[in-house]
């Protein structure tokens, strides 16, 4: 291929306050272009843009500030890359999920109808006001011994399709009723740049309790409210691919995008799945962790098993072929700059800024400079609960051995170790389960930190690979939009050709894994024991009576 | 008593970095003057003035420090107080404990004598170096069934006189027989003022392992060491009742303190055991809380019983003819200024010098203006260890709840809470041992903080007391001072007349009280979970042995 043969792809990650938009070569993945465009309604959790207040834990987005990502960051990344338009062949997309909403038949959402209902919104993925209705989801199926139970580690999330749509239905009939079709976003979008719906097998699989060729029955559905019975219907029976076309870039998408009417769609995909594809490392035992503000751990497999406490595991649900296994932490990047924030003195941050450091970086350098075990502590890394093993939204943080002489860096190096023992909790709960975890790679904004990397390195007592893009949902997107415009045969050619992974970036120390040993055995002891949450929920059910 | 006649006494508080004189009358407890003296050499912990290392955990202190509170501290109140010299009565001394030096049959300290021997100097309370040594006399004392041992909750303290002379003994063998007396500074000091060695029955009883009228046996000592046989000889077997005389001021000590020579020096005390007395507390049920760095509880009752985890039961040990309970905190105030310290980032403190508060004032307004319960948070108060009630200093602290929305006011008020919780598990083990607590009077430097004393009433279900002095060991002293000058016929008669306390100075609200049970359950769970040490202990083990 030389270079007047060259063509381009572009990817868009809809992420949680931006959507970013990145111009990619097809023939080795080079990233030529990129643009971020900043959501103008961010999340709506307080009140509605026309003042209608809403409850606590709720979180909403609007449809009109994805539309404008791509007619923003979609030229802006192409003007930047170069390219020219008439050498892009396809466009790929990514979302956070499960974000999920309303619409009618011809994908217009509920909200530009009945702007004044918060149910009409699209639901992000962390409104968590829908608790009550996971519970009793769960309650039930485990009663009735349902069997796609087990395929979500026994139970399912709050922020998951069943339970939302669930939500909507019993607090606005009305709303639920107007809804004819019930989509996630990943899939929206898509319909927005094809004109036509389509229901891609990931989200369907880990948000809509797609398992085996089907949905939860009528009949369960039914048992849980009688008008939910046919809910089912809102959504798609037929499941697109990953990595399939879609259908093909619409005039009016054209306009927005100034990319050339007609070319390839990919299927809509999930930010943290199609991250596996951009590392190269979508064969099987190839985990891969998306480490930023929380962790996503994607895994594909040959193996069908029932790991505890996983978040889904989906046949094709990463690449068309193998089980797709999901597990997370519910907080990570997030602890670390929560402390960062509350706990840290003045005479920490005048210093950090006297020698030209974040706080972060200073912390971390002094933290670093430690002997394992020396700090005398032990994390638990719950502060935003525990996704795996424990799928407990309801636990929070603990931490054990404060003495007088505890400095702010000690607390932080034990929340950094706090997390990674997580990480290896989560691993073993894998492995134990006979699902071999082969390599891990790192994606995501903590690569930032060598040191925590090499934590994670020595806790996991395996060689840490890293992903090679700053962009890895966007450039998995594009990965998916090559293959969707058949510029390869499937995901794992294209991903081998435009994916980048640095194998055994990080190497364990064996005296420093030793140490973690002991310290990792005394985590597993503190987690057991508040495991089954009876203090932290006790705690969390008085905080929420006092504040109610 | 009109003006003309009226008499004075003098009362000298030794604390660990300064020693304290007020003049007192007699009539009324009026505090008319005070001085302080700053020790020169503080606590010798690195090494001696002499330039020789010590090693991990020491702490002494210089004799001359203590003189030159007498020659410096003394003159100054009394200049202050405008009462003429001639007027004064006598003078009364209290000390920290166990404070203790080995001396001469003269009473010349060996470190006048041989300063360049670590173990000539006297050692401080909290010289924590003898902690090996005071194991092995538990571990001996529980396989022999000594008798003694239920007197001290079933163990003794690193910090009193057998295990910090055994120290003596097999490190420094010369200095330990060259110390014909091994004698508390609480004694040493009212020596030098009278000329002869006493020694109360306060520090012999809480410190000396002194009950029902004797020492450990030969046989027992003889058993730890056979070169320690004989080390009672070295303490004394008379012993002086509290507000009894000592004897009479001499020349030379009448020369350092300007003092009238011959005036009645006070048999000598503790600083926390003497407070009883300066808030009228001296009656059976009356718990003194001397709050500050670290809590005492002081307790006179009519009742003998063993109370698991106090420090000791004593007849005679807080006023003659009634049994003196003692029992600890380890860390309280200290947590809170570790936390401030540690723990609080700069926008705190910037938005606390601007309202003109220090951060503790400010915290403590944020934390106060919550509901119990708010921050969803227990803490275990264990950061310097736990005194009482289960006398291990290698535990440390735990806080359990933490989510990323914690603040630190949050964590604040849980680490006050966490206080409280501790205080009302010590009530509640006199009371279930059958040792009613019926009035809990709080003395020392916490009582700045008016919304910590509410939530320990809140938290304890009970009015609290508060004394009416701010130095209240030296106005004890004072007052044991005017006993033995005979201006009262005992310490109760003596105390209600110079004592001060504000009875319930602070109730408890009942919705909060009731409020706080839930909260403390909580506590005595995570409590009885880490009592074991297990975790904890492995914590430390394993950071010693990195920091080794």
């Amino acid at each position: 291929m030389n270079a007047n043969s060259e063509c381009y792809v572009v990817g868009v990650d809809f992420g949680t306050l931006s959507g970013r938009a990145v111009v990619v070569r097809v023939s080795d993945g080079a990233e030529l272009g990129a643009a971020v465009h900043e959501y103008a309604h961010r999340v709506i959790e307080d009140e509605l843009p026309g003042g209608v207040r809403l409850g606590p834990d709720w979180a909403l987005q609007s449809p009109q500030d994805w539309i404008d990502v791509l007619r923003t960051a979609v030229p802006e990344a192409l003007a930047a890359s170069g390219v020219p338009a008439s050498r892009v062949v396809g466009i790929g997309t990514d979302f956070t999920a499960c974000t999920v909403l309303p619409a009618t038949a011809d994908g217009t959402p509920l909200c530009e109808i009945t702007p004044e209902r918060p149910h009409a919104w699209p639901k992000l993925w962390k409104h968590h006001a829908a608790q009550p209705h996971a519970d009793r989801i769960n309650a039930l199926a485990a009663e009735r011994g349902e069997p796609w139970l087990a395929r979500y580690g026994g139970k399912i999330s709050s922020e998951w399709e069943f339970a939302k749509a669930l939500q909507v239905l019993e607090e606005d009939p009305e709303t639920y009723a107007e809804a004819e079709r019930w989509i996630e976003a990943a899939d929206w979008i898509v319909w927005q740049l094809t004109g036509a719906e389509t229901r891609n097998v990931c989200t369907a699989g880990y948000k809509g309790i797609f398992q085996d060729g089907g949905y939860p029955s009528e009949g369960f559905l039914a048992a849980l409210n009688p008008a939910f019975a046919g809910f089912t219907g809102k959504l798609g029976r037929e499941l697109a691919p990953l990595g399939g076309l879609a259908g093909r870039l619409t005039a009016r998408a054209a306009r927005w995008t100034g990319l050339p009417e007609g070319v390839a769609v990919a299927v809509g995909n999930v930010d943290a799945h199609v991250t596996a594809a951009a590392a190269d490392a979508v064969r099987p035992g190839q985990m891969v962790a998306i480490m930023g503000t929380s962790t996503c751990h994607i895994m594909p497999s040959d193996r069908l098993a029932e790991v505890p406490g996983m978040c889904g595991v989906v046949r094709d649900g990463i690449v068309p072929g193998l089980w797709g296994y999901e597990a997370g932490q519910s907080a990570v990047g997030d602890i670390f700059a929560w402390f960062v924030e509350t706990s840290v003195p003045a005479a920490y941050a005048e210093r950090a800024v006297a020698r030209g450091l974040t706080l972060h970086e200073h912390l971390t350098e002094l933290a670093a400079a430690q002997r394992v075990g020396a700090h005398g502590l032990v994390a638990l890394d719950w502060h935003g609960g525990n996704r795996s093993v424990l799928v407990d939204h309801n636990l929070s943080g603990v931490i054990a051995g404060q003495t007088l002489a505890t400095r702010p860096e000690d607390v932080y190096r034990a929340l950094i170790e706090g997390t990674a023992f997580g990480a290896r909790t989560i691993v073993e709960a894998f492995e134990a389960a006979g699902v071999p975890v082969e390599e891990f790679v790192v994606a995501g904004g903590l690569l930032r930190n060598p040191f925590l990397l090499q934590v994670y390195a020595d806790v996991l007592r395996r060689p840490l690979s890293v992903i090679g893009s700053e962009q890895g949902p966007a450039l998995g997107s594009a990965i998916h939009a090559a293959v969707a415009a058949g510029a390869y045969p499937n995901v794992v050619a294209a991903a081998a050709a435009m994916g980048k992974r640095e194998a055994a970036a990080y190497v364990p120390d064996a005296e420093r894994a030793d140490a973690y040993d002991r310290l990792y055995a005394e985590y597993r002891r503190l987690h057991d024991h508040f495991a089954d949450g009876g203090l932290l929920h006790r705690l969390r059910s008085i905080r929420n009576e006092v504040g109610a």
